[in-house]
């Protein structure tokens, strides 16, 4: 039934204003604590933000001091440039810092420079003359770095550099100063950009210094690792369906290598800024972790097709399963036991020979698999129902090939890198034990397993630097200022 | 044979070196002339990324000229912020440039009152007691606002702001100036940065404008066409083999679809600062798009996946070809040819219905290919050949599944933002024509082809925005200032 009246109309309007006003407040506290929670949770997932923000904090803090107390005397008001230069140039990553600190300090060098003969040519051109070349010279600067930032070398490299070129150059031409004054400028400008540069680069360094280049390291061990751990689950959770929500996480893990391209790339950019630093040396090749990232994204996305027979509607029956299962879990295992091994040698920096074996085992069962499907047990079954356990083989055999493939591009970075090498020895002995829980999983692999051959070695224990789990996919990775 | 003398090999030391010396300029030369190559491919690759250099000089040349005759008198030497703001807010789309330029005039203005709240409590703590206080505010503030930079949301849409606001913060804490003094500065910062990101705005809305929230449209539709080309494509390539380049250049369209879930993310963000442009309105559901780019990508996993069997060393046999081949090849052509509707129906904005009969033809397809298999016809053929046969059929069916999936989430957005719908008509008719290319190879789709039934309407012809194909992907995303 409608209600007629207007009053009525209006009385229900009331009503609800109030209500809402009411519950204003529980809204309000609910959202509060939703974002506490959420905040809690950011530190909880990667202490070095929080870290990081007490270092921004202590740099800042630092370099306000000197300013305050004036202890940049001949620099005058000037000094606050310093102050600034900390805000815009402190990252995350030690790599990105030195990055940008040495765009910033480079071209303002630069730009000082241009800045000063731009304005001694301005100066000889006559009353009109002079505002005209100026105005034309800054028109000019802009239009062309600002086209140049597009190149894709020099926006990796130098995008930042480039706009505080126009900043600098900008200022230096247009401020009008007579050239003493000018040369006190720049002089100035450089003096404080240096301080704040320095001071960003000294407290990234020496207080709990996050490396980009080691993040790139961790994060490619951890994507391989994940693919593993998809893997390794898949076979079970398809053949037999545990139906367990632990293994369901597991094999998920994937997901992330999907996306993490771009981490990946902006990670080995800061990467070649970094000098050498713990385990790696300067010049170690952070560009073939990228290859090796592409291959596993490659791999990543035959997973994802794999993934979406698990919740198919039409499901391998079970008299093919029953002749297909032995050797497709054996595919699915023994590759995701092989990226495993991977994983981990690249986490302790070994050359990865403990994978072979489980490479070549998965091969054996790709080529058992074909037998089976060359044999004639298959005669007396619907292929409707042998469809979505063949395309699942199919698409494991593929992924073995790629495992191979990832093997390679990791074998050619442990020879580039200088990974140390194991001996191989008779008996499978477990690692030492570590205290990351990434290592503790991967060194389960190296127990050894009912009919699989593992040779493996006294690994070094692994260094304390893999206690911080590689997070640098979920960081601001982006040179934001 | 080795030379033993040291002579000889400073002799060839020397000669390595002058001719090394002479190649010098020969290399210099090729260097810069492939440099300009490159660059003279970015700009004709996407025109706009010149004009938009073109803009900044031109916004810059302005506030300059204007700082340059003192044309703002009372801000004194203070009105060289204004040229700062206007190098480091203009950004290559009005969405973009929107973002920074408020989040720096609000995060300036905030931070500004703080700033002189700070010192007036800290004018009140005596002379020991001042300069603690307000190293400790800036400690704090600094800490807090760093660490707020890492929460997803606040990173997505006030990053920048968040800079500015520790950045202008400290200056004004810091600076140790008198009440008034403070006033003052904080004022004149707060005028010259709206002088600065006016102009930007005003360049960047008036000169060619760039609409990151079309953009995003125009690169949605084309992911989604370029599916449809791999798709359509794919069929042909793996059962017929006609080895065309041209063919093969549109089957790895796919590829650029597996990576643009950030530009899509960006593109999204910055759309949500623009107001209503050509056919947008302000509050177009831009988030919708990102949900369709999903589904775009997880097929994009699929046909990655069946590319891996055009290159695998065992192909179907001829045998098990000449029998799935007409539905597997109607399946990828049709679903390839709603995909390529789809995009047209995006790009012109009215209803998707054109697609539906094309979905309705590939889900035939797949049906007729499940009983296909369910027949007895494969009794005497070796199941090794049947693999790859049935696997890519398999995969494919799944490109249907998501091409309806696909479908559907553009249904959405069509009717969220109210698309035109088309009235169906009985006989096909074409398109009126259009400029762009991508229009035109979508407007083939809408031929008649044999036995199947399109059913196309009389579209209005497609607008002028069109002709700018989107290069968004390409073009730089980050807000990096």
């Amino acid at each position: 039934m409608e209600v007629a009246s207007g009053s009525g109309d209006k009385a229900g309007f009331f009503t609800q204003g109030r209500s809402w006003l009411k519950a204003l407040p529980v809204k309000f506290k609910a959202n509060m604590v939703g974002m506490a929670r959420n905040i809690k949770k950011l530190g909880q997932e990667d202490p070095r933000r929080v870290i990081h923000s007490l270092k921004v904090g202590l740099a800042l803090t630092l370099v306000s001091t000197f300013y305050y107390f004036r202890l940049f005397k001949n620099l005058g008001v000037d000094a606050i440039w310093a102050v600034m230069t900390v805000v815009l140039v402190f990252e995350f990553s030690v790599g990105a810092t030195l990055g940008k600190g040495l765009n910033r300090g480079m071209a303002t060098l630069l730009a000082g420079g241009l800045g000063i003969g731009a304005n001694h040519l301005a100066k000889h051109s006559g009353h009109i003359g002079k505002p005209i070349l100026i105005l034309f010279l800054v028109f000019v600067q802009a239009t062309i770095s600002t086209f140049l930032r597009f190149v894709p070398k020099i926006k990796a490299r130098c995008d930042y550099g480039m706009l505080i070129f126009i900043l600098t150059f900008s200022m230096i031409t247009v401020s009008g100063l007579k050239e003493d004054h000018i040369l006190e400028l720049a002089h100035n400008r450089l003096s404080t950009v240096s301080i704040g540069a320095a001071a960003c680069v000294i407290v990234a360094i020496v207080v709990y210094p996050v490396w980009a280049g080691e993040d790139l390291h961790n994060l490619i061990a951890l994507n391989i690792e994940n693919l593993g751990n998809s893997l390794e689950g898949f076979g079970v959770e398809y053949f037999i369906r545990t139906g367990c929500e632990d293994d369901k996480k597991f094999l998920k893990g994937y997901k992330s290598v999907l996306n993490s391209k771009n981490s990946e790339e902006s990670l080995a950019n800061f990467a070649a800024w970094e000098p050498g630093h713990g385990r790696f040396t300067f010049g170690h090749p952070w560009k073939l972790y990228l290859k090796v990232g592409t291959l596993a994204r490659e791999c990543a996305y035959r997973i994802e097709a794999l993934n979406g027979y698990l919740n198919a509607d039409i499901q391998a029956s079970s008299e093919v399963s029953n002749i297909i299962q032995e050797a497709c879990t054996k595919m699915s295992r023994e590759s995701g036991k092989s990226l495993k091994e991977l994983a981990l040698a690249i986490k302790i920096m070994v050359q990865p020979s403990s994978a072979d074996s489980h490479i070549e085992n998965a091969k054996s069962a790709a080529k058992n698999i074909k037998s089976l499907l060359k044999s004639g047990i298959w005669e007396d079954i619907d292929l409707l129902k042998v469809i979505p356990g063949v395309t699942v083989a199919s698409i494991l055999i593929d992924v073995v090939t790629y495992t191979e493939k990832i093997s390679e591009s990791i074998y050619e970075l442990a020879s580039k890198a200088q990974f140390k090498s194991v001996k191989p020895t008779l008996s499978p002995k477990k690692l030492h034990s570590g205290q990351n829980q990434s290592v503790k999983s991967a060194q389960m692999v190296n127990c050894p397993d009912a009919g699989i051959n593992v040779r493996e070695s006294t690994l070094p224990s692994p260094p304390s630097e893999n206690s911080s789990a590689p997070k640098a996919s979920k960081q601001r990775m982006g040179v934001q200022i």
